[in-house]
């Protein structure tokens, strides 16, 4: 079958591999429809995540059908339409047990190895799923797959952001990266925040938050925009979504006193120069969240069913399987802000 | 002056009076510019509130322009325009102290007297305010007599539903009863909410809940409707705002196990059959609540100014408060949904 | 071998049964070590339970090792020293998957029948165990049997009250009815309460309170302890364990305005005659909770290990499995508090 | 009058000053009992507050008695034994208004000038209050002024440490550093929490803790007291206490996933460190506090009365008002936890 496979740094390659086969009695086997790229895949795409290995099928974003289950897999069958689960966990280890799911002893991120146990990715035409029961949600009907692939990870991480920041009926929100997971914080947020002001550089980004009914702005312009909404208060949350140091460094300006910045952006530096006094005098929570769409997949694909959030809007580029080493290098270079494939 | 006074049951006169002047250093004079009619006026005007003085000013909701104040005053000064909030609090007794400012132990009512000491309402050209540090909010310049009007009262207190309720993102709420309160809980949950099933056996009330983004059903519509919505599951939160007997029936059928049914409708049965049989397999949540506008005016004006809500869509009437009497007949015989008088 | 077995109205009987067997891949068969009586098999004991069936064994708290697993069985192994969860669940169903573990939509009971499912119970020498992976939870060593055997049931759902009544650090806590789950309640808030007001009219369980730090008042001193406690304030939480009318009533009273009534105690009531009135004057929250093993027993066994709790203390009367006739006639009359049978 | 005076860097003075005088209709003048020494008196003692004013009264702890108001004071009157907040809010301003009284736009510390506006401190024989409705607080009968002193700052400051950081029954929690801060903070945790352990290298500090009920340990052990109290898993809360950057290191690796390090330490570093990686690996929420006596100070006197909290066990030294210079200097080497003086 054809799977999409990093050889190296920037080296993606549509190879001719062999069949996953089921091997545990919890594993399912899923015929991919739809595999999306995340901004995650840019961190083994540059060779900047530790111990990666070459070969390893990339994609951790996928909707498909399920060809094939184990003696142990209950909660879907044969020809169920499914999504993922970004990782896979056990549900047995004590975090499993106290709901930290994200925090699972035994999780691995489809597509990665190194940082975590090596687990092929769904940019393929099959992939083999661990812990079907767990790790696949079957899809209501009425919601399309472009829809659908949002709820393996882009999604349940930008509503973690709204989530675990609390926002509250008429808050101001600050959302700052409107990349996909970041437009995905503000189609969260926005309905409950009185105002929602998307922060980025890339006017096509901010356009796509502007649709969704948020303020757009540059990151010049956040400052002002804040001052304004809030009568000088500050922002009652600011979400992080762009995983860089100068946003996290913005947020801090922007939050008003005793508010929340949720960090939904992956950061890895060991000494980030936080700014103490600030945390201090304005008694600020600072909050890193990862997504979690084992808990959330079932609340956001009713709210999609509901019509009330449309995900797939923010798709820019489809392309095929084969065009997989093109796509990675649009969004690497930031011509796409979301990328889907179909085998 | 004019001023709207009831004199016995379904007795209501607009009478020429003596003008209100500042006694307490706590004081304000407001000049009213508008007025509105509430559900809770007609407990009086039915003669169902023990103790109630013949001659009292209706009327605890309204906007107005400051003319005086007294030497206590400091967060309001003549000229400025602002709303009052429905019931006074003197912020120094142990329950306004603890943030429980609808409990105040100096608690009044405008327009109420009997079961709360006397205070004469709104409904007249001028009306004297008590502890105008705490009663009157300076409106924003953005936000029209129209809209302002609904943060005295009414606006608050749908609100409360939906925060006292723990709305969460892609819930799925039931309103019973979309009188103007009920319309608020609408306004302020159907952000949030995947989906809002507002519940009234009025056409036209069904149909301004639409407007505002909810699904409008009949009673005998609602629980094939929260079935739909939830697979049968039952709603996340029921905000009960019609206050009659047959909604708090309705209200423990809908919800769903663990869920919130929270009581804004006003309640005064000493002996409400409650089915605790299903209290308690479901383990139900009942939680009755009273609007605060002294916690909530000033979020409620921001997201007002946001453009976000606009209350003043459900004014069915507009009348001059010399035809007081025929509005408090129109709005008793349930053929206004809201009814605003200008003096 | 041997089993307790209810054949009718107060007809408890010791009868040689079959011993159960390994029927699904997830069953376990647990030895038992000691096995308590509950309040709620007073139901069934007075005939009040519909569709009980005659010769279902008693018992769904008990403590035991494990004999013999399932395939299908990866959390426990034989020889392991178990609890159990009173009720069992699926872990699949919508309930369950939102985390709604007690109104899991496959609930039973384990010594129950009519109302659940039939679900042979623990007081026996040997009990089948469905859904073992969920059903039982390893004890710590340090924890004795005494004390885990409470982690069944009535831990948790005497913890539940206060985890659901949301008791803070200095608040009032009166809990009412200080039979088992009424204590449970005691122990679970005393440490962070200033005050735990306990009301009883039997000396003996005032004083079980007593020793675990709390006031004990007949029901006619609570009203004015309460009083002395709060300066009139009224109690920040209710814990209502007595399962009783006039339990319920006094709950409404003796909370403090925007207080919680958090019941723990029994209810079945099809029109229990609520006041309104109070409900709504003081906005009060009633709110009904079942205990849940599943999600609290691994928090609360780790308390009992720290030292910080132990709920043995409570236990008055400990018998063989032989006299469990006497046992229940005991307990019914309530000459017990809290009575354990060991085969 | 006698006053302490801080001179310049290290220099402080007892000197006869002339008494304050009311000045403001708001005002009261307190004729002080007793006053305590804090550690964020060191940062002017040493030179460290940019803009202090060589001569300000030090002291923002104390206990009096009202000898005079202002015609606007009617929460105390003369004759009252009251505690002060240690910093003065005006209650009017968008923060106070919000609740956010520790962010108030007016904000003053008493004995301290430079980063605030300058106002008076405590450690004299009278002292001026303004805004006396808010900032003075009569003191039940039945608490010492010994206990009640520690209301003004320190025993909120803990608390605030445990309410923000949400420790819940059952946790594991951390205190890095047990001065008086760090020991106020164990004393609130510890009825609630199963293991409270407390972390500082001075063996009376540690002592101190460990009469409250915590486990003491030196720096170099918290490490594996955490491994061992939670299986490895890591403490559920970890309150930063010591203010110094090593604590703040070491409360990031001692948190468990997805748990909090509540900030109470004072701290004013512009560019820290911070293990991003960490944060985001673990989800961890990093949360700053200040303590706030007006939100809490009622909640915490009702609980000293109520014997559950005795703050004044962790006074070492009690001196006179004239040798404030060598309390100063005892304090500052770390000779005595916690020091109060007396006019």
């Amino acid at each position: 079958m054809k799977a999409v496979r990093l050889m190296g740094p920037e080296e993606v390659r549509v190879d001719d591999v062999a069949e996953p086969e089921l091997v545990e009695p919890g594993d399912a086997i899923v015929r991919v429809k739809q595999t999306a790229l995340c901004g995650a895949d840019l961190f083994p795409y540059h060779g900047m995540t530790p111990g990666f290995e070459s070969g390893t099928v990339l994609g951790h974003e996928f909707v498909g059908v399920v060809e094939a289950v184990g003696d142990g897999v209950t909660a879907v069958k044969p020809g169920d339409r499914v999504v993922n689960t970004s990782m896979i966990s056990d549900g047995t280890c004590p975090h499993c047990r106290a709901g930290r799911v994200t925090q699972c002893e035994s999780r691995a991120l489809f597509g990665y190895s190194g940082v975590y146990p090596r687990l092929e990715g769904g940019q393929a035409e099959l992939v083999r799923i661990p812990n079907a029961n767990r790790s696949l949600f079957v899809i209501p009907d009425n919601v399309s797959d472009d829809d659908a692939v949002f709820v393996a990870d882009m999604l349940p991480t930008g509503y973690a952001g709204v989530r675990r920041g609390g926002v509250a009926l008429g808050d101001v929100v600050v959302v700052l990266g409107t990349g996909t997971v970041g437009l995905m914080a503000v189609m969260s947020a926005r309905g409950t925040a009185r105002e929602v002001i998307a922060v980025d550089g890339v006017a096509e980004r901010r356009s796509l938050a502007e649709k969704m009914g948020a303020t757009g702005v540059t990151p010049d312009q956040a400052a002002s925009a804040v001052e304004a909404a809030t009568a000088g208060m500050g922002a009652d949350v600011v979400i992080e979504a762009a995983g860089v140091l100068p946003a996290l460094d913005a947020s801090l300006e922007l939050v008003r006193p005793q508010g929340t910045v949720s960090v939904i952006g992956a950061h890895f530096e060991p000494d980030y120069p936080l700014n103490n006094l600030l945390m201090f005098e304005k008694e600020i929570t600072l909050r890193f969240s990862i997504g979690d769409p084992t808990r959330d997949r079932e609340r956001l694909l009713a709210t999609i069913e509901a019509g009330v959030m449309k995900p797939s809007q923010v798709v820019t580029h489809r392309m095929s399987l084969d065009e997989a080493p093109d796509a990675y290098r649009l969004f690497d270079a930031r011509e796409a802000v979301k990328v889907v494939l179909s085998p």
